[in-house]
């Protein structure tokens, strides 16, 4: 039978992991931690299973955790959101994405994407008979032609966005780049969309990773967005626990509405006892307060030692992945692609990292790959060793 | 902006429970167990979560529990799935269904259901552009007009089946009628779907709940039928942990690429831990062999209850549901709809059940109403109790 998704294979991080398992690498590849957890957060999960926690929970979520969540976003961002009508509990934050795709993109609808993006938005769109329209993320150079930074492209963001245009997706802190939207980026957005029906879907989760005292800027902070906006995020990032799947989605009764009627047709409902323990966890603030002091002195330490080597480091306000272009290494290898130079690096020198343009649909090369330093740091040492010796 | 489903609104077990709450009703709607699942379950789920074992499982679902789903086939239906190839670990059943209808109905192919279905079968289809070709089962009735049993309606299937039809969706043991499928009806279904290209999606949620020692006729037991269906099946229901939404897809190769290529981009993967408690769980078979005897007293303690009353009851040779006639009811009320009649038996007689008619798309009244009995005998009398005041 003919494929929906023809294009498609396994995603990238599937793949770099079982590479790197293959040849017991250090994978700094698909990005989770290799550190335990909070004993606490596994302490209320066993009491919510003990406690007989383990049948459906309401189709929306617990009402224990949709509270916590909308005090929290409150809290942070000055938006409240409803826990009846505009919370709902989500198996992920991947999860959040497709089901808000389906929700609200009809055949022949478009959905701008910015490039490099999350894997899975151009084959949700795709099964949702949407159009991708992706404008990619201006690439700065240096004198010496190394990638600096990137920028949004506001200019064809403008030129992108039309009648037809049914969705923006846009993700802060960015995944691969760690970059971060500012205050003026959504005031800017804000303006681009202000005349439009196009809804706005913001993944933001990694928004308690953002670094040097600076905020994170959710689009619950913004009242104009926060109308049209569908806000995604996940625990799994924030809490060490990537394997749990259980993320959310924020958005005024009306999409919330038209979310839910997806939602309860994919997944129904999420884990139980899974919810009853992040509830309990997620009401004392210092759980992710703390995060940013975390992830940095990990970032630093990271840096720094990359800074030793030729690989030319980009900027990390945000996330906990590292990006870095290798074309200055002394090496034939840094001439190569770079999906075939993170295969090199994970099979010959025992680290795994992931190719910025697996986040591309067309051939992008910018010789940039992406390491996730949420390690021990006795992992990121080791890694570092391995590659100070390119 | 336009609605994807404009015809849906909040599935009606979510609708049935919030009244049941509200009204402190016993709630035999909805199906889900009311007594504890087994505590050796929850160590196992927790070993594994102290283990560390809280980050992404592989995108397909970690090894020990495909293995162990693939050994269970082969022990009880006779057939071997690869672990690696043909088994996917889903997020309960229902995304499993989802994510089949994504992966092979395109718009515009037919997808032929036979009513009364589970809810989530047609919104799916219309998600993914397809047509729904509904047949309903046949109603026979007796000498008094009342509902005596269901029958699969072979006539109406061949005729609803052509070469727009991609995909097939079967459903035993059935919710809600509790009928189940025999061999002759597998036989007799691959000669209708032989000379075709039709796919089949098996719902065998409740394959562990088949009565008086028959057996389950699964589609992994028939050989022609296994080479073009995804089966799907879940742990919820079989472990009494309807809240931790664990099931999984098994598929020839060709199918369960297509299914994973959309699996990936939906939920990406499936709680670590849980999948290492269902696991251990699954190596112990008695676990789901005991499981015919421990709901059969059950149905059974049920049933002679509602012999009591004027429900005229349908057989229950499978699943934990038990449907009921209530048109013979010497009370005004017997003359309601399935909807309100549900309604008034959760407001005013303190017992909430399902209407058949929410499992049609087209208005269908046969006077039957569903009860769940997966609920511990004392529930059960009570409710029993109030039904026999009527
Ligand atoms: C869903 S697997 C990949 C994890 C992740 O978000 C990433 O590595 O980018
Ligand atoms: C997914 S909620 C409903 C549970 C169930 O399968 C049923 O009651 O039919």
């Amino acid at each position: 039978f003919p494929s929906r998704l023809p294009n498609v294979g396994t995603t990238v991080f599937t793949i770099m992991s079982a590479l790197a398992a293959e040849h017991r690498a250090i994978n700094l590849g698909q990005g989770f931690p290799d550190f335990p957890c909070d004993r606490k957060l596994l302490t209320s999960v066993n009491d919510a299973m003990l406690a007989d926690r383990n049948q459906y929970p309401p189709m929306i979520g617990i009402t224990e955790l949709r509270n916590g969540i909308s005090q929290k976003i409150k809290n942070l961002y000055g938006h409240y959101y409803d826990p009846e009508s505009e919370i709902t509990i989500t198996a992920g934050g991947t999860q959040g994405i497709l089901t808000t795709i389906l929700a609200c993109v009809s055949p022949g609808d478009e959905v701008v994407i910015i490039e490099p993006a999350y894997d899975s938005y151009r084959p949700s769109i795709e099964l949702a008979g949407g159009k991708t329209i992706a404008v990619s993320l201006e690439v700065r150079r240096d004198a010496h032609g190394q990638v600096a930074s990137y920028e949004i492209p506001w200019d064809a963001l403008a030129k992108a966005i039309n009648s037809k245009t049914r969705l923006l997706m846009i993700n802060s802190p960015h995944n691969p780049t760690g970059m971060v939207w500012q205050k003026a980026d959504l005031d800017r957005l804000a303006q681009l969309v202000k005349n439009t029906s196009t809804l706005i879907l913001s993944d933001e989760v990694y928004e308690h990773m953002v670094y040097e005292g600076a905020a994170h800027h959710s689009v619950a902070s913004h009242p104009e967005l926060a109308a049209r906006s569908f806000l995604i995020s996940s625990f799994g990032k924030t809490y060490h626990v990537t394997g749990w799947k259980v993320g959310y989605v924020a958005a005024p009764p009306a999409l919330t509405k038209e979310f839910r009627k997806v939602h309860q047709f994919n997944v129904f409902t999420v884990n139980t006892p899974m919810q009853y323990g992040l509830a309990s966890y997620l009401a004392d603030a210092s759980h992710y307060l703390n995060l940013p002091a975390f992830y940095q002195a990990k970032r630093n330490f990271f840096r720094a030692g990359l800074e030793k080597t030729a690989f030319k480091l980009l900027p990390t306000p945000g996330t906990y992945f590292q990006c870095a272009d290798y074309s200055a290494l002394n090496i034939p290898q840094a001439k190569l692609n770079e999906a075939d130079f993170c295969k090199w690096l994970t099979t010959e020198i025992g680290v795994a990292a992931i190719p910025v343009s697996a986040f591309y649909d067309r051939p992008t090369e910018s010789g940039v790959i992406r390491f996730c330093f949420a390690k021990q740091e006795q992992t990121l040492a080791t890694a570092l060793q391995r590659l100070q010796s390119l």
